[in-house]
């Protein structure tokens, strides 16, 4: 078929009056199916299984002997530190183990920082106004609700396929205001772009104005690879370690997608300095994480080769559904109204259709009683200033649900293209 | 023997030779012990052994249908509030249920306090200048240590029988800078101590000059009765809402000391003002703290009564060790050196000996292998005016080495007064 943009009105009338005609047949199978969330389906989730029934009568100690049913170790239990320094290529003094949640690391960071400051603060960032913060987009929402949440002004720098458009990056980050950026350097949300070396460089090496810039590095899909033929991260602090500026960034991840959403281990690492300024709030803040479930998850996997053999199982069970949107999205190609990218990890697959068209996509979509994820949750504010970036999860339906889904997405885009164009 | 004071010179010079003696037998014996935590040791521990074996292969979903190992429900599975409520006797409505620690979710709440108010608050309170907080003496150090992080001047009021001071408490809760209170108001820390119905009544509808003012009701020990014979508390709840002051209330209570440290559930449960005023806040730092774990407390107990069963099965563990550390605080009996308190359930013993040897006795116990919490600890910044309080903790030492640590505790109260009077 012909690009779009080269159809004759007439032409365009044609082939709108046979999408409508697709329109009313799916309109009439009432389907009701969510692309929106990004959450493992049941499928997914049965694989950690043996988590539910591990049994730790006669092994609630630590290879030291500590009893972990009691208070104490408020920083993660060693072998779990050891464990997470393996698998995520970190070191293991850098390691902070916390709760269930990456995400709420990443909120209470945020919280000291603007109670107490961090290390390299002047004051506590509540007592300075006119904050901002650099928000690479398309991205995760909930990033962006925290930083919003805290008042800070957020300055959307566009996500390519190497990473943050860096020269912006460099020019906010000279603002002394600008106290941060918030990264998914891995198969990132949504777009499943990996940071290259040089963006990783030049993150570390850039000149901040503020002497307490901060990196949130949520590497949240860090081990996520559908297969071997991965993309590869460079370790951000080994880099930053050359530059002796290890102190700029705050690492997440956790095993939410590993094993179970909200059933998992967090962990944060951080240098010396900033682990030093940390700890008495830590301290404050609680005695202790959940250790007994940082032990279910080491008795689990038992090494990290097991770790990795149940990645790739993992991967395996999404790339199919990755493959099946893909086919439908195959649909779209060279007809000028659609990109989308073609992750070998993570979680999401970002479509861009014709600008101007995503909340008209939605619109369709939904009225065909598929629900898609909000349009312009990937961007600050929930705004997406060319109404064009789409969010597709495909995890969590089945292989018929998401085929179904997938098709009736893509009618939408041509729909709402035509529309655009105009009928 | 008679009151020490009653000692004639002479007799105290003999009386303190005799004890030296002992003291040099106490020496030989090169003990290790230590009273100072209040952690439960692995008897006690083993009670909720079932725990660490529960089997949720076939009940991972809540009674909705709910798939507990996925994302979702950010406040705490219905059947777990439910379950709350019936124990501690609150509404299921009021509750929010947390991760694993009930001091995490004071700390949330009081850094959420400074960034963005609570409900009632006219502006954040870190946009505020000299902030009060009244901390109830002797009292739990970590309480203490979150608001002196934070940066509030503590603000010291006795604790009695009935609970504190009231008329002191009133006078400073008129001030608009003092925000609030913490208590404990069950078998309090370290003191064993509960608030009669009329103090509870005189705190919710005290005056207080912040219209934002918080009493911090850490319900810690709600259901630590050693036995049917117990201490009642009025549900603070229910006396607020009759005087319209329940926004005054943020509650508190966990599993920790019922199931494992660590390794439990906590809750929180405030008015609907409040709960309204936190959720944004809530939803930003998560999105669900772990529900396989409260699934797997509610599979372990099953049912209220069942906890109730476990918690007296509990009870009369400790009730044991208290035995013991009462046994030897006898000996001190009709000396004028020492008063102790005597609780009906909870984890601590708060001895008040002879004013201004408190660090002594700490000493003297050191010098023979005893660790006893650290003098002043239960004040605010680790200061005790009187130099008279000492906790003991009875729950982690065996009875045998338990029996030791407090004839040596005895020993050291003994000589540390004698010295005082002088020798």
């Amino acid at each position: 078929m012909k690009r779009f943009n080269e159809l004759s009105p007439c032409e365009r009338r044609k082939v709108y009056s046979e999408l409508s005609a697709s329109y009313e047949e799916y309109k009439a199978k009432g389907l009701s199916l969510d692309l929106s969330r990004g959450k493992p389906n049941g499928t997914q989730l049965d694989i950690s299984n043996g988590l539910l029934t591990v049994d730790l009568t006669d092994s609630y100690k630590t290879r030291e002997g500590f009893d972990c049913r009691n208070y104490g170790i408020v920083d993660g239990l060693p072998e779990m530190k050891e464990f997470f320094a393996d698998v995520m290529g970190l070191r293991k003094e850098d390691i902070m183990v916390g709760g269930n949640s990456s995400l709420q690391l990443m909120f209470d960071s945020l919280m000291r920082a603007m109670v107490f400051g961090v290390y390299g603060s002047e004051r506590p960032w509540s007592q300075e106004k006119g904050l901002k913060w650099i928000c690479v987009a398309p991205g995760y929402d909930r990033h962006f609700r925290i930083t919003e949440k805290l008042g800070f002004e957020m300055l959307t720098v566009k996500m390519g396929k190497d990473g943050p458009d860096m020269d912006e990056v460099e020019r906010l980050a000279r603002d002394p205001k600008v106290k941060g950026i918030w990264c998914i350097p891995k198969y990132s949300n949504p777009t499943g772009y990996t940071y290259s070396d040089e963006v990783v460089e030049r993150l570390v090496t850039m000149q901040c104005g503020a002497p307490d810039f901060r990196i949130m590095w949520d590497n949240a899909y860090a081990i996520h690879d559908f297969s071997e033929d991965a993309d590869e991260l460079v370790d951000i602090f080994t880099v930053a370690r050359k530059h002796g500026t290890e102190d700029r960034v705050f690492y997440y991840s956790s095993t939410s997608k590993v094993t179970y959403p909200g059933g998992g281990v967090a962990l944060m690492a951080a240098s010396e300095n900033n682990r030093r300024q940390i700890a008495p709030y830590l301290g404050a803040q609680t005695i202790g994480y959940d250790k007994i479930n940082q032990l279910r998850h080491l008795r689990f996997f038992n090494s990290p080769e097991n770790l990795r053999a149940h990645m790739l199982t993992l991967g395996s069970v999404i790339k199919k559904k990755f493959d099946i949107a893909f086919a439908s999205l195959n649909s779209l190609r060279g007809l000028g109204i659609a990109e989308w990218t073609e992750p070998r990890g993570g979680y999401f697959i970002s479509i861009d259709a014709m600008p101007g068209t995503a909340k008209r996509v939605f619109e369709l979509a939904s009225s065909l009683g598929v629900v898609l994820t909000a349009v312009g949750a990937t961007f600050p504010y929930g705004i997406d200033p060319d109404d064009s970036n789409l969010r597709l999860a495909p995890t969590y339906p089945t292989d018929e649900e998401l085929s179904l889904a997938c098709e009736v997405l893509v009618l939408s885009i041509k729909m709402a293209a035509l529309e655009k164009l105009g009928i």
